[in-house]
């Protein structure tokens, strides 16, 4: 983990149901770095059922630095309506703090972008947290948009269980 | 479909294939409505097989005012890693104006309220554009809560294709 930039290996590879007790404490950390440490209910059997269940619902792929698994993406398939295409959808991308400075997270983007276009998507979309200055710079120096006219909406909790009980729902 | 509030007749349903034609038209219109005329590249071919090919990546609902198909809603499974559970994402919805006052839009997200449930999702979430205050006071008389703190990135095109084709991508 202390290997000057340059003699450090590194791989991006698809996720492996090995890597789950990994990618579980990747997304703690995180949340804590986005300030919502108690947020994840997420478990390993959660996890296993998402990522290598018989219907996933999402892919992850991960980012080793002299073979420790130090970063991963994780994603799902999204879909436009305007483009009439898939896309990729983001949903987590960390790299260990003692781990950055290799050029994983760019590498991590870049498989994604790969997957993208090798399977037709339109495109390759993400959230990120308005005070994380560093995060929106660098991802606009590899060429992504803002879509600042845009909000995203959120239904949940007992007012997803409200309307979801209103008369005719 | 000038029938008196009350007196008219309002169904939602699952859609079917034959409501391609209807769907695309929708769409057309909230893109219309949305000042994007132009960027609507789906057709009835990739709408077929989006919600009804062998493997779909979305669904739709449509909602009838006397026997005629004034509205839809079209969405697909996203997931969040902090709840361990999947969501519903509402990628389109859209009532004609004709057809307004008659609360299917509020049908139709009761609907996907109601689904989200039966499916354990812990969530539905959409993208609301920032000049249309009427349908965010509307979201939020539902209790939809606005992720103000957030904003999506988009990478496509020729900054999706130049990542894509990065060393090591």
């Amino acid at each position: 983990m202390k290997s000057a930039r340059g003699a450090a290996t590194t791989i991006i590879r698809k996720a492996t149901p090995s890597d789950v007790g990994s990618i579980l404490q990747l997304i703690r950390d995180l949340a804590a770095y986005e300030r919502e440490p108690d947020a994840v209910l997420a478990t390993e059997a959660t996890l296993h059922a998402t990522l290598f269940g018989p219907t996933p619902n999402a892919e992850a792929i991960v980012a080793e630095l002299d073979g420790q698994t130090v970063g991963m993406a994780l994603f799902f398939t999204n879909y436009s309506t305007w483009s009439g295409r898939t896309g990729i959808y983001l949903e987590d991308l960390y790299v260990m703090p003692d781990a950055r400075g290799h050029g994983l997270g760019k590498a991590l983007l870049a498989r994604l972008a790969r997957l993208a276009v090798s399977r037709g998507c339109a495109r390759v979309e993400w959230s990120v947290l308005d005070w994380n200055k560093t995060a929106a710079g660098f991802y606009k120096s590899l060429g992504a948009v803002a879509m600042t006219d845009w909000t995203v909406f959120r239904l949940d909790g007992d007012a997803l269980a409200r309307l979801g009980a209103a008369p005719g729902a």
